[in-house]
């Protein structure tokens, strides 16, 4: 069994405003999802928050989004593909550049919110996604939903040389292909802690899950998201960290 | 006598706003200052613009500002020394990741409008941007106002390992110590075009200007920005660079 | 025959960036809709726009968008019937307080780009910006698209009160409902002078205008939206208006 | 003895990110100076703001700023007076219509972060300010600082016929001109409860404050400044409201 790394949405403050408990989470995840200054984090906050994953050792990666500020990126825009591809090379550079005035770099891509959301939708969008990293620097795996069949963005990304980091969640449920059931259905989101750390532990031994038609799904994640929103998904993301060491005995998966 | 290099602001382009006559000016000028996102340039307009680079060959250089797109980077903001090295990694790494994308990189770095004047005013402000520049890339050229007694500049750059580059203008008068004079005094711009080149050839040759105040002003630097707004200004920079070229016969200062 | 208006969109540069002959079409036209921040049009340029409309008699009308600066408006972008009603209420206001500061105030309400196509194309839009307007006035008309058949616009302007100004296309082909050609398809876009005075004239006489499929398609516009992108622009504005002036002989039909 | 009223910023929520515990700090509060977008507050934070206020029955004051969100409005910008009297036309207007929506109106104005430390430093600043709102309407009071002399503020709001409403600080020491002392000295921010009452309740009587040099310094505020960051800035509003309402006799100040 391989290791199953934890990643997190870090850096989301901006200006005067605070977000999320990243100093708190940061001890128990791996990889850092960091804010790239379209729907959050400023240059000062990104600034800290690379400070702090270097401080903790945690892997960086860009989380580049539409420019919707006031929106959180949260609303999907229709851009072309080329906008898609000149707003990742930008966003991607400018975090590369405050890594850089530490000594560090970007080491992955994960697209946030809408701009996520539609790469899965859209497979013109995915391509357009995974052919800005190529561009920009092959080695740079692109972090997106595990589905029960992910064939079709591996044969886009094998045809532009770029590694894929399957993400999958332990706090949701799940359609028979694979996708997240929508948050306004009931059951979307699992609140009691021993299903969400039960749910890990499920995805980490590399077992099927049962999805919301009562099917076996099986996933096959590299990395499980993690929230660092507030305390409790703070309790939450440590004690997965704990059942994923105890039961940890293989290399990680990525 | 070594060559005197031409740079030019470029890239001011915004979304549907068009500025400069970029394509014009390119053939004619050996360093672009591109503008990166905060008083002008979006992620499309710089791919654009560093295409329009390579193409004809020219340096790129970084061209950041404060975040004032509305006043175009022309009013000076309160910012903190590290808040501008914050600015700075962001808007440098930005470009740079543009560039990336087209297998290339940012090559020197010259502050915008207001950035650029207060830290000509102010020591602490220089050093801000220098030492930006250091945890950087401590082989990105500063480009700066190259004045009459330099050592003060000297004295920083040095401390911090980072090359400076002066520049001076061929259509603006100066007072004694090598400031330009202010644009509300008479005389303040040249618009005659054998008076522009005049002054460029003066400067080209390393001999002294005659200052506001009647004095010599000795300046030794080592590129001339010129500017590629209008048909005029085209024209001035084309007939600069056949002066140039005809007289030129060392190598490039640089 | 009433009096067919002429609308154009107006105030359209930001900061350091021009856009649009405002000063040269603005005697020609009855209708200004002036852009309000989020797409063109920042304080300073809104209260040169406001000048100048008032210099000229010029209607006052409000031109609020999506919150997309550098994509001009122009990209849909998933928003909530409720943020639609905020994004106007600001918007318009923001204009009127302009508007107020020189003894005048908004007289209608056009929204732009890409927020007039999805109130074209979807009803709960439509229902959020009617709701918008009455909320705030409901004595200002809105400007909408004249179509063949405009009556589920109606009834729920009828609903809350408001009033509709249909506006039509004088250089711009139609299907035979009514909407236009897509600019991506060949004939959409009229660049032969006579041809655009000739269907500003039929528009204007209440005649048929003859569609892409070849019927007849009858629009009842109360305004015609022109164009002060550029010179050739401004010389159709003037010969409509001529051409109009020299038929006129009814009243406004506003 | 007249009232002494309690003003507090508000609505400095933007987006996804929420500050100040608005819904608790409201009801002990007259006056809500509500944030117009430029440093905070989006226009449906405004929405939701102004329907708080109103459902409290709070006076609704603009606040606006500089366009500086990622700094909050606390940076100085080098704006000319005509760009501050555009700054303020806009967001005074924006909320304006954010109240017209919902049967209100903004009924005064209180500048912001670094364009009321500019404004209360420099007399250009504080006329255009007041000129700005002379040319809006001139019924709106303008808040600022007492001072031990008023008078200059004062020569130039009856120039332009504004009315001016004084606001004073319970939890900060004063210089002898009655100058806030900068938070950077220590005793600058008075932390203890009891104090901040008394120093509310010495204002509140006409009474002398013993100013930094230990001299007596009379302020006569119509308006005190209080806070609702924190649930302990929410309980001192709580205890001055008590401790002003248990001394009230007289009619309101304003």
């Amino acid at each position: 069994m391989s290791r199953l790394l934890l990643n997190c949405d870090i850096g989301e403050s901006y200006g005067a405003w605070t977000m999320g408990l990243d100093a708190e989470v940061m001890p128990y995840i791996d990889c850092a999802n960091i804010a790239c200054g379209f729907h959050a984090g400023d240059p000062s906050v990104m600034r800290k928050t690379v400070a702090l994953a270097l401080a903790n050792n945690v892997t960086i990666g860009a989380h580049p989004a539409y420019q919707d500020l006031v929106g959180f990126g949260r609303r999907s825009m229709a851009c072309s593909a080329q906008e898609i591809q000149d707003l990742l090379h930008y966003q991607i550079g400018a975090l590369d550049g405050v890594c850089r005035a530490q000594g560090s770099h970007v080491s992955y891509v994960k697209p946030h919110g809408a701009m996520y959301n539609d790469m899965m939708a859209n497979p013109t969008q995915l391509r357009a996604v995974i052919e800005a990293i190529a561009r920009y620097n092959p080695e740079l795996p692109l972090m997106l939903l595990a589905m029960r069949d992910n064939s079709a963005a591996q044969v886009i990304a094998d045809e532009f040389g770029v590694t894929l980091w399957f993400e999958a969640f332990a706090d949701r449920a799940y359609d028979s292909v694979g996708r997240l059931v929508s948050r306004n259905l009931p059951g979307a989101v699992h609140h009691d802690a021993e299903v969400i750390i039960a749910q890990a532990m499920t995805l980490s031994r590399g077992e099927a899950l049962i999805a919301s038609d009562g099917s076996e799904l099986r996933l096959t994640p590299h990395t499980l998201c993690v929230h660092g929103d507030n305390a409790s998904s703070i309790d939450a993301v440590q004690r997965i960290r704990q059942a994923l060491n105890s039961a940890d005995t293989g290399p990680s998966a990525l």
